[in-house]
């Protein structure tokens, strides 16, 4: 689908479903609202997908991984190389995100957007590659405008497929060697701030290449002069393959009526690249973790969501998606298994 | 066992488990330290289990229910009749404790410690009651010190009776309308802070009552005159029936080197009091949730923990420590089946 189709297809979520659900959630035995952010995430669940009565579905974490040119200006304690090397490995289910999407119950859905060698034939690995990397954001548009729309509309496919396979719940997970450059420069862009303040350590990058990062981004800023108002010219000159496709899921999710698993640094970049498209899609986003990354923090302020979970986690693929998962479920539980104050001879206060 | 026995039973944790459980998650295919505080639980896991091969065993839950005489005081909400109304609806399997723990594939053990009724033999309730609930701590000592020791020594059977039966890893849950004022109590006892610092809503009272809730503990305070240095003295004085039998298990699970996961406030109490008696506990304690009570942000500063989950909860029973448990597992799981960078053929920077 395009994506002007797309975001006409984005309705405001169900604020009717959402308070249905809390009325019933409110004759359950226990104190109205005891149970806090859980509550909100089945009313939630309920609001997106337009119905007082959500169940547990089928769940699938989406990893996009695709390369970046900045990465060889040494802003990553890591080779390039990685990013295919990774690849594989999430094929082969070795990776941190296999062990918890499997732990959650979800499927992994590995998509290669553009790593520079495509890695052979490999079972496992969905190929939606629209370029081999992207160029340096630090002396140009690291995409060109017609690459971001093809990668939005990759991603707008995969999650079309994943609805109409029955679906009902979507994680973002990326892998990139150099992405959080490309995600730092996205929200200072985004947000005006200065790179010094949105750029952290990555994968875990030294002093002097901390410092090489911020150099190009700051590079990257005065050559591209994004305007964030204008969100997919800004993601083209400074975003990721894999982080335009993500934004590209976040949106065929919300047409769909499907909620978004936000994840780490670059992954919610991609929810926040979505919202700056479309803002309805706000109302489908659920938080999983706060990475130490320093960028993420202000991604949060600027979606307005709050970690469900304090991990220190800084890992990306999706893992923080898959372990919010398992909250998710767990308040669809609460909502059709618990007994009610009637139905458990239990005396109601209205507390 | 006997309490004297069973605290010299507990060890310190094993850092050195810990310490090669940290080596082996080095080799993993991610950055050093980039799942954080998960790759902690997997070695807080192995360090109290001391081996370095620490895997996914049983869970239980146990939920512990008594009633307090300071819950005549209008402290509460809840009128003193649903503790033993949701003691059935554990039995039943009706409640949120019931459907987390489920989700989270953990057993619960339902024990009562001393409702003012006790429910007719039902199914599915362990009766360990010590008696009808407590005295008011207002006007004098809630427990007998013999009866405070008898709650213990039951948490600490019950513990021993898990372990045996192959149980690795329990969570503490409580029930007992009334026990927030003893939690308050007790935590206003422990660290000198007056009553009003320490005080919250509970299951919801409204201005008025949080005023008597108040009132009840200063006079507590007062009366009963609680010596911090005297953990067990200041457990009977304040403390309940429940919270006793949880600091019980707290131990017991120490003594047989199984980790502990607190829920909200009273069974967070609890496991302060453990430590009180035996500070080598603190090692054995996973924290899970913050409670929005007050009181239980202090125990939690007592105790140097940290919550795992950011959900605004306030039920109790052992939801919060059901829901952590889904991350205690996930840490065992990337432990066990993550790939390495030699066995994934992934370049590793030692970053």
């Amino acid at each position: 689908m395009k994506i002007e189709q797309t975001i006409v297809a984005i309705e405001e979520i169900d604020a009717d479903a959402a308070r249905a659900v809390q009325m019933v959630l409110d004759g359950k035995t226990k104190p109205r609202r005891s149970l806090g952010r859980l509550e909100d995430l089945a009313c939630q669940v309920a609001a997106v997908r337009r119905t007082s009565t959500p169940s547990v579905g089928e769940k699938a974490i989406v990893v996009m991984a695709a390369d970046h040119g900045v990465a060889d200006e040494g802003v990553s304690a890591y080779p390039a190389e990685v990013t295919a090397q990774m690849l594989l490995n999430f094929a082969r289910g070795g990776a941190a995100i296999n062990v918890l999407a499997r732990h959650a119950g979800a499927r992994v859905v590995v998509v290669d957007m553009g790593v520079r060698v495509a890695p052979a034939g490999l079972e496992g690995i969905r190929s939606l590659r629209i370029a081999p990397g992207t160029r340096s954001l630090s002396g140009g548009p690291a995409m060109t405008r017609e690459e971001a729309v093809a990668a939005l509309e990759a991603g707008i496919a995969i999650a079309g497929e994943l609805a109409q396979a029955g679906v009902t719940l979507i994680g973002l997970g990326d892998m990139g060697i150099g992405n959080t450059t490309a995600a730092s420069a996205l929200i200072a862009a985004f947000t005006g701030l200065p790179p010094e303040e949105v750029t952290g350590r990555g994968t875990g990058i030294d002093d002097a290449g901390l410092q090489r990062k911020i150099d190009s981004i700051r590079r990257g800023l005065a050559a591209n002069r994004p305007n964030p108002v204008d969100p997919l010219g800004t993601l083209a000159m400074l975003g990721g393959l894999e982080i335009a496709g993500l934004a590209g899921v976040a949106l065929g999710a919300a047409a769909h009526r499907l909620p978004v698993v936000m994840d780490g640094f670059p992954a919610s970049v991609a929810a926040l690249v979505a919202v700056r498209l479309c803002p309805r899609v706000k109302g489908y986003l659920i938080p999983s973790h706060r990475s130490v990354e320093v960028g993420h923090r202000i991604v949060l302020q600027a979606l307005a969501a709050r970690p469900l979970l304090a991990l220190d986690c800084r890992l990306g693929e999706g893992t923080g998606a898959a372990l919010a998962m398992g909250l998710v479920d767990a308040s669809l539980k609460i909502l059709a298994e618990m007994a009610t104050f009637d139905s458990a001879g239990v005396s109601d206060s209205g507390a």
